[in-house]
């Protein structure tokens, strides 16, 4: 099994023991995902980025589990396989950011 | 190779054949991420919670990519074993969910 | 003076006292709003549209003033007349959504 | 008549004429805010410091002009008088971060 699979089965093991599922709709969960990158951002702020890569490892390590856990219950709401959409990203990308034009600049794509 | 790994992999090689490594600290990582969730969250805005599951899945696909590659990404910098941490999460929220107390309910941990 | 000078005084005076305008750069500030932002969204997380008019008017405040004022600090630092940009913004937008395209739909401009 | 009751005034014509009425709920409200500042972040993704502050300043005011429409129509929504409950908020920031704890350091209330 997949560890994309683990994870999910172990959040949706927590997920259905509590009868979360009712809350647990595409709209919220998208915005349970931005309520916890704020709290990853908010590590960072008013930090410079020296001073930000100090920044206690644990707490870090905490935001992203729970940016993970709820876009993998995303992705099983919908069936996405993530590996799948990561990769299929990765090669859309690849062609709106040729290497030869992208390199070195954080232009977005329709700047280059 | 686990699949994090492969992704990780994948996206470092991406990023490096840009020499993007230079713009991708901590705290822009973190501010990319919570800008994908809020791309992610304007598929579903002023939109009803029924009306969003019909919303087109290739752009919930397509954001949701974005948002794990940038999340795989700050892991990677920080060394974290992707599937741990979220294990991790669970068990912690395993205790502060006792399955008991937040069955069917969406309050807070602390307000349970 | 316009009520907008009114607090953008008393939030640079709070600022001053503290030395804080080192911290106050543009893309903090920016970050300070989208962190208020989430804290306004997560009164309302898990809960219906009907659920969500019933939250404690008070926090609803609380996260609403902080919001207002990151954003004056900002409008602050660039010199912006907070009243006449928005009144812009209207004008903008009374030609991207004329009122008869527009009327009863919540569709972006570019899709109407 | 106070600035923020003309902006408010101009934002309820420009909803009412769309029938937009139906769509801003409190909570989609909120979110409009936090992508409109996800908007106004992306400004400065992968940017330096110094660099932000040189962001083409029509975009900022733009971003910034669509957080505070869509914050004063909260702010309506409520019947929030703004400029009362901004100066309540630096009152009590003013009892939270006390000048001679917090004069130079950007420590949260709770570190400090």
């Amino acid at each position: 099994m997949s560890d994309f699979q683990i994870l999910i089965d172990e959040l949706v093991k927590f997920r259905d023991a509590r009868h979360w599922d009712q809350f647990h709709n595409s709209k919220d969960l998208a915005l349970a995902i931005s309520i916890e990158a704020a709290e990853l951002n908010e590590l960072f702020l008013w930090k410079t980025v020296k001073d930000s890569e100090g920044v206690d490892k644990n707490k870090i390590k905490e935001e992203l589990a729970d940016i993970f856990a709820f876009a993998l219950l995303l992705a099983e709401k919908h069936g996405f396989d993530v590996k799948e959409i990561v990769l299929e990203k990765i090669r859309k990308n690849n062609e709106k950011y040729p290497v030869e034009k992208a390199r070195g600049t954080a232009k977005k794509y329709n700047e280059l």
